[in-house]
């Protein structure tokens, strides 16, 4: 496997650069590089930082809602390895002002998260702050069959769960100054970790390569390409468009986490309909995996639209 | 065990709060309540956040020691329950002014701490912050025999390894706007998690109760005694206080992360001096354990020291 298997950007040049020289250790299976690490045993194992100002504001959400969030966006990388949850650990970075009262709505909100997919809490760290408020999340969990990012090969197609863009929908609304729609707001303060989706794929289909859409898939996509040494390419014109959302949300909205993953056309159209009957959403083919490298975004024509072009859609509030 | 196995302070007031609802799952061995969770297979996992102005000051270290330490400490929690480090994620929250040079030098810092005590790096995540630097280091590691605070019996007297109180010594000289000499510096910049002092206790000794000293042994070992269900009668006259420190530093200094355990007197006594001449650092008898519960902090006459005296001590930089 490729080690440093990310597609571009800053954020990403800087986690390249960290990793040239992170030291190995032969319990570490699956290091940096995936949507979460792979140890001994089949451990599973991610962390995920939610700063406020950053990653949500404050006044966009109750204090429930981003504890709620913030444990939902992390469990997120143990679907994207179909794993099983084990446990959440949380380190809780809390201004001053937030002793008390809103911590502990934040946690019941975190609970509320690890109990929708039978995860436990089994520790954390609490440290005061002079500023922002900082969630970092700890997911633990195991499988014997991780899939990765680095399976996808030629001649696969692409497909994503659920819709696109309906979080991202509810943050350019609040951008605006205006109140999202209901639907936009839910997919943006409540998304539900595709847990039990990734466990009823593999159980179904063979799964070549999977990672969740935290970035968007004009982001996420790539890194998959990247991962796989392969090219994908995205239709444009077939993603799923999420309530409230555009099309250019769809392709930069990665708050939704949904799941994207490669496999055979065929055995996933075997079982789509099953799947949309057993969770109410579809199961979408988005593209197609071909020999190259990089991501193409096409529209309906076949014409290539600029992978660059996305980027000024991908800014975080 | 009991879960809530905390002394008093108002960090543990909202941890216990927390864990009163904290849902279990059957992967989860240890819960709250210890330096680090246990989970199936023995795997050991702790978080520990370092805050820029709570736990470190950025004049007072190098970007590289700033890495150093966060790692050191978080590792400290494995030694805490004598575990084999496994690896490392690091979740970095970076001011932006920190992006490149000084993020790359306190990455270096945490992989040479990773790489002192042969532990890998698994992964991390990065994300911008309008605020302080924020450092939250996961530890991974794994043992079939963990070391926990609740195993203290009446009879055991209480040991300390090294010397305590020079890294807060270092932390009171820059408080009082002066330079700290360079060995209680030392103390503080690059404290060394004392996994081989925790592996070579349990191969020799029966080891009851096991704690790392994070906050300061009036406080650490009031956990262990409350985690215990005894108490603890600690000497100060007997504590080994460290370069530069006084009793009052050596007694609420937690940052030196020298370890202290509850074991019998005479098995621990019949290997103090070859753990001198191999590790080139003392164990000390610093106290005993009894029936009935908290931590008594008593001078050279047998007199009880009021331990909420020693609360003023214990404030951070």
């Amino acid at each position: 496997m490729e080690k440093h298997a990310f597609g571009p950007g800053r954020e990403f040049d800087l986690i390249r650069h960290f990793l040239r020289q992170a030291p190995a250790h032969d319990s570490i299976i699956v290091g940096p590089g995936d949507d979460a690490a792979v140890l001994r045993g089949g451990v599973v194992i991610s962390t995920d930082a939610a700063v406020e100002g950053i990653h949500f504001r404050r006044e966009w959400l109750e204090p429930a809602e981003i504890g709620y969030r913030a444990a939902a966006c992390a469990l997120s990388d143990l679907a994207a390895l179909a794993a099983e949850p084990w446990a959440l650990l949380v380190s809780l970075v809390l201004p001053a002002s937030d002793y008390g009262k809103f911590a502990v709505e934040l946690m019941a909100g975190v609970q509320r998260a690890a109990s929708l997919v039978h995860a436990g809490l089994a520790g954390g760290d609490t440290a005061a702050t002079s500023g922002p408020l900082v969630i970092d999340i700890v997911v633990v969990g195991q499988t014997d069959r991780p899939v990765l990012r680095s399976g996808a090969r030629p001649g696969d197609h692409v497909f994503v769960t659920g819709e696109l863009g309906g979080a991202a929908a509810a943050v350019a609304a609040w951008t605006r100054g205006e109140r999202p729609g209901q639907e936009a707001r839910r997919r943006y303060a409540l998304p539900e970790p595709r847990i039990a989706q990734a466990h009823w794929l593999a159980r179904h289909v063979e799964l070549h390569a999977l990672i969740d859409l935290s970035d968007g898939i004009a982001s996420d996509a790539a890194h998959l390409a990247a991962a796989s040494g392969c090219a994908l390419i995205i239709r444009a014109d077939q993603l799923p468009v999420g309530p409230e959302a555009t099309l250019q949300l769809a392709l930069s909205g990665g708050d939704d986490y949904e799941l994207c993953f490669t496999a055979d056309v065929q055995e996933v159209g075997a079982v789509a309909l099953e799947f949309f009957e057993h969770f109410g959403s579809p199961l979408t083919d988005v593209g197609e995996v071909t020999s190259g490298h990089g991501l193409q975004i096409v529209d309906a024509g076949g014409k290539r639209l600029h992978a660059r072009g996305w980027d000024h859609f991908g800014a975080k509030p």
